[in-house]
């Protein structure tokens, strides 16, 4: 171990393997997951050793070879898609994993389907007699569901669905395991009896040949091309000619059409957004907290090994960890990642008992848990986004280097910003949401449990009266809660004021939306904050680790006030003076967790090959790991044919020849 | 044309060609720039039609056929190095190209070489009989160019130089060209003579044969591998074993090693990072402002064609750019790429003045040229690196694909942000230098030009009464003044206050940097916008250019303000009544602006060919393009082996015979 990083590690204020056990949930947990990424790292079919060297065809087929192998393993290991090894195995894939969409096909039937639907298909997926993806977005839709263009009629007479792509703008654009994998898909259309249109349903498709492959009847499908990462995943598109489907192909647990063309609901049509929430919550720990974690891991580490300049003349060369300016660009990075964890898991507890609600046929907790996961979703994945951007970025020109690792975390978790809602629209929905809970509230009504800060409004004035009093929990989480309801009230107060000036309600509001925006991410901002205090409290078993996370929490709530300081400032709620003591505050705070930034990370527990980083592994030889990967590139193996045909007549003088 | 693209161009409220021709310097200009890209893109072999779809080696390969038959389409079109196409051409190629470092070789040599090496070297690097690099960044060493670990010894026996790399984190790594074009480079090393080191100096070295390019002896170089961007570009590693070069390939303008081994300065030392001052800001143009033109351009167009939602129920779905929040997203990038392309006209004024003082041997300008050029690279390329990715995330799923361009365009941006100088380190040379201005002036001295304003520090509150105030340019220049100087007098006196209290001087810089930044950022920001303004104002002969132009500066004046709303709230000079205008008059004028916000982008003058876009091309026909091009990815060219190999034992359920 490079000497820079092994020193790192012997000043650790807590216990790292302790704190490990902690985030994992308990120590038999540790113990599971370690024994998950053993089995799976020592696996050679499971290698991502090259990785970075690979054309979009190679990542495809490598995804679908491990996603295939991964079933001879599991039978092999007695693993079980409900065992407690399951949650641990995406993770130690590390991602580049064929058939996620198979899994949302799967939840789909589960979550949209009848009793019988269920029986038929589950086992059929399970078994991989068939594989499913999920075809919702189009090439014209993708947020405005309402909007989709592929129709379903029902033919009466053949107890038949036709469902049809009636324009280009149609085409099913954009599912997973769609270009080239999938033998079924789930399709969204707009369902048509009688000539009516009864909006989006979703209906089972087969739409490639069970024996060789060979696209159905009326089935145009293929691959999109390239993206900015992804490339093992076959994002496909479909375009469907008259494709007849069975009646009982349409998922039917909450409405159905009987032979005679009758429609029945039983429920909400709401129910066919709950995949999509789940799936939004589902997300967020291996997509984005995962890829924040190990951004985190690869630049801090790199930052203790790596020496550039001097802090005092006549002194070694400092590690870049020791400048002001590398702890404000990644410590803040840090707490981010620990502070979503906990996010995270919150979530977790809000989605099970939404599910338990709605497994009772309970659809009341449906928009608390929609403007919840939509906002979360949206905050979580813009903010680790960014974040992961910051760590890159400080590494300089060896982190743009794919051996990195950090180039293909970010090009990643990017996604996560657009797919499964885009960001602005899911924030809109939750300011959607908070604007009528809190005229609710004003008019003395009944809110739900998250927002009834809503209902007490105190006006005032942060009480702080030195740079300390910024180092407790009440003072910043009041500010937090005060910045939130001042945002949302005066909002809600525009929005009044523009309807009562005589505009059409649909133009206020979108005269509003970027205020909107604002109130919902310091919502969102405010309870990730006082979620993580909460935490923090619970934690008196444990002094040590409980230290360092308080130290964290207030880095993380510091560091939203300093760069969002005109939001708390604009009503006076802190004056100057004490955005100067938040300033104090905050830079002192990174002095204190740069102590203990690399077990903080350390603490993460990723192994080097679930890292692949030449900057990042355990050891700290990044300089060597470097030019050891780089001869192993493919433009290393051979002679560029670009010498004989270009360079040698150029050099040679013999290209006016040519 | 899409007919929702072309009812946005009836509307123009100026004449598109008579920005285009203002923006290009005069109709002339246009003129000649068009014929060089009617030229280049008229040519097959610069096509860039399968750009996404190419492998690393691929990418490189074609690079360098361009930059080799564009020797030849030079000649036959007479276009010269100094000939007014010359400008035009990187622009007409966009990118793709190698040889770029080849032309810092040569500037390298004509700014530090002397007249003798100029004559012998230029020559044949203009006819190309040999192709140079500059390999300046080791793998230890970046922006600490002192620390660079690279030895040249001279051996006085000989009259050599013998070149060396002593440890790993001493080979030279990242330098464009070097990994398997290059026959020469520009290494820079400690010089040492008798023992003594006299600190970094240039040296011509020859790395790979003329005859047959194989590596000269004691060389060792190839390809770094794979990047985020960049694929055409063979980025290399060199280390050098006892590399003997004679004494006359030391660079020796400004100094030399005489036969006998004494060391003649001529001038300053610092005149061996002009070189980077000038490369610094010829990258901002086209590396830099392009870039950001294009992506405005392709996410305006694209925004314009996309419908999505209903902001009216009962009515059509509304272009996406009618919502206020997707206005928010692109027009003030827009702005942006207005304000740079102005602020570089600036950089230009200032640069060919400072290069010819030194051609004079006055170094006196060079101290304010390198703040400029330093603070200004990094908060351009850091604003544009930001303002592409908004264009990329605003386009939703498709930005994502490559095939919209704007993947491409991101992550080749960001490298700028890393390249030339990371732009922390640059902030804070511009901050060093703001402080030593703020001393001088608050002592009474002297200061240059371009921060006079830092001696006339005026107190006070902002003077606007109502939201039409602060499109008066006076309002919001005099708001920009203040806060930087307030930034940077706050931060000079904690940096005193920190030295009394008996922290070293290093010490206290190092606490203060993350605030160091801040007032840099702040006075570049001040710069741009009075730059702005001061451009509008000399358009008086042309109203309607004018008028869009003024309402672009005050967009990009007030989102300024809106998006860092602490700075001006921090010591009352804005209050919060105040900050509600700003807000105001802001969301007013992206109203306003987003009626021409297509005039605008066509007035860039980009060819489809030069934007590569499926979203963005000048007829809108976005979701047919992104189809076609789908079809020719490799990835639709063939059934994936993975069908046969694992898919069809998986659905057959033959696996576990496997």
């Amino acid at each position: 171990v490079n000497p820079d990083l092994a020193s790192e590690r012997q000043t650790a204020s807590f216990s790292v393997e302790k704190l490990t056990a902690w985030l994992d949930g308990g120590a038999e947990h540790t113990r599971i997951r370690r024994a998950v990424v053993e089995a799976i790292e020592s696996d050679p079919v499971f290698s991502r050793e090259n990785q970075y060297f690979q054309s979009q065809n190679e990542r495809y087929e490598a995804a679908v070879r491990k996603a295939v192998h991964l079933q001879i393993k599991m039978r092999e290991m007695g693993w079980t898609e409900n065992g407690p090894e399951s949650k641990y195995i995406y993770r130690a894939l590390s991602g580049d994993f064929a058939f996620l969409l198979h899994r949302v096909f799967m939840r789909s039937i589960v979550v949209l389907g009848s009793d019988k639907q269920i029986a038929k298909w589950i086992p059929l997926a399970t078994q991989y007699r068939v594989i499913g993806s999920y075809a919702q977005t189009e090439l014209g839709h993708g947020t405005y569901l309402q909007g989709l263009e592929t129709t379903a009629v029902f033919d009466i007479t053949t107890q038949e669905f036709i469902l049809n792509t009636p324009t280009i703008s149609a085409m099913k654009w954009w599912p997973g395991d769609m270009g080239r994998s999938a033998t079924h898909t789930v399709v969204f259309a707009q369902l048509y009896i009688h000539g009516k249109c009864y909006g989006v349903h979703p209906f089972i498709v087969q739409i490639r040949s069970l024996q060789d492959h060979s696209l159905c009847p009326g089935i145009t499908a293929g691959d999109i091309g390239p993206k900015m990462s992804f490339e093992h995943t076959d994002n496909g598109y479909l375009m469907l000619q008259k494709v007849h489907v069975p009646r009982e192909n349409m998922l039917n647990k909450f409405c159905e059409v009987q032979p005679d063309g009758t429609y029945v609901t039983r429920g909400t049509e709401k129910i066919n957004y709950f995949p999509m929430t789940t799936v939004r919550i589902s997300i967020i720990s291996d997509e984005v907290i995962i890829p924040l974690m190990k951004a985190c891991t690869i630049a801090i580490r790199y930052s203790v090994v790596r020496r550039q300049s001097k802090l005092n003349p006549g002194e070694q060369e400092a590690k870049i960890l020791d400048y002001q300016t590398q702890q404000e660009k990644l410590l803040p990075q840090l707490a981010a990642a620990y502070a979503f964890h906990f996010i995270n898991n919150y979530l977790q507890e809000q989605l099970d008992r939404g599910y338990k609600e709605v497994q009772r046929k309970n659809f009341d907790t449906l928009p608390e848990l929609h403007a919840c996961s939509s906002g979360f979703k949206a905050m979580v994945t813009q903010y680790c986004t960014s974040a992961v951007e910051v760590c890159l970025r400080a590494c300089g020109g060896h982190g743009y280097s794919l051996l990195s690792g950090l180039p293909s975390l970010y090009t990643k978790i990017l996604a996560s910003c657009i797919y499964e809602g885009e960001n602005t629209i899911l924030l809109l929905q939750t300011a959607r949401f908070l604007i009528k809970c809190f005229m609710a509230a004003s008019a003395g009504q009944p809110i739900p449990p998250s927002v009834t800060y809503l209902a007490a409004v105190k006006p005032g004035k942060c009480p702080a009266k030195s740079k300390l009093d910024f180092l407790n929990p009440d003072i910043y989480i009041e500010a937090y809660q005060h910045t939130a309801v001042r945002l949302i009230s005066s909002t809600a107060a525009k929005l009044q004021d523009i309807i009562q000036s005589g505009v059409k309600k649909y133009d206020a509001w979108n005269q509003c939306t970027v205020q909107l925006v604002q109130a919902a991410k310091a919502h969102c901002h405010y309870i990730s904050v006082e979620n993580f205090a909460e935490t923090v409290e619970k934690l008196e078993t444990k002094p040590a680790i409980q230290k360092i996370m308080k130290h964290l929490c207030d880095l993380f709530a510091l560091h939203g006030i300093f760069s969002n300081a005109g939001l708390f400032l604009h009503d006076g709620y802190l004056s100057g003076a004490q955005m100067d003591m938040v300033t104090a505050s905050y830079l002192d705070l990174l002095a204190v967790i740069r102590k203990d930034a690399v077990p903080l990370v350390d603490a993460f527990d990723f192994t080097d090959k679930s890292l692949n980083s030449a900057l990042g592994s355990y050891d700290g030889q990044a300089y060597q790991r470097l030019y050891e990967w780089a001869q192993k590139s493919p433009t290393n193996k051979q002679i560029s044919p670009a010498y004989e045909k270009y360079l040698k007549p150029l050099l040679h003088n013999t290209l006016s020849k040519l």
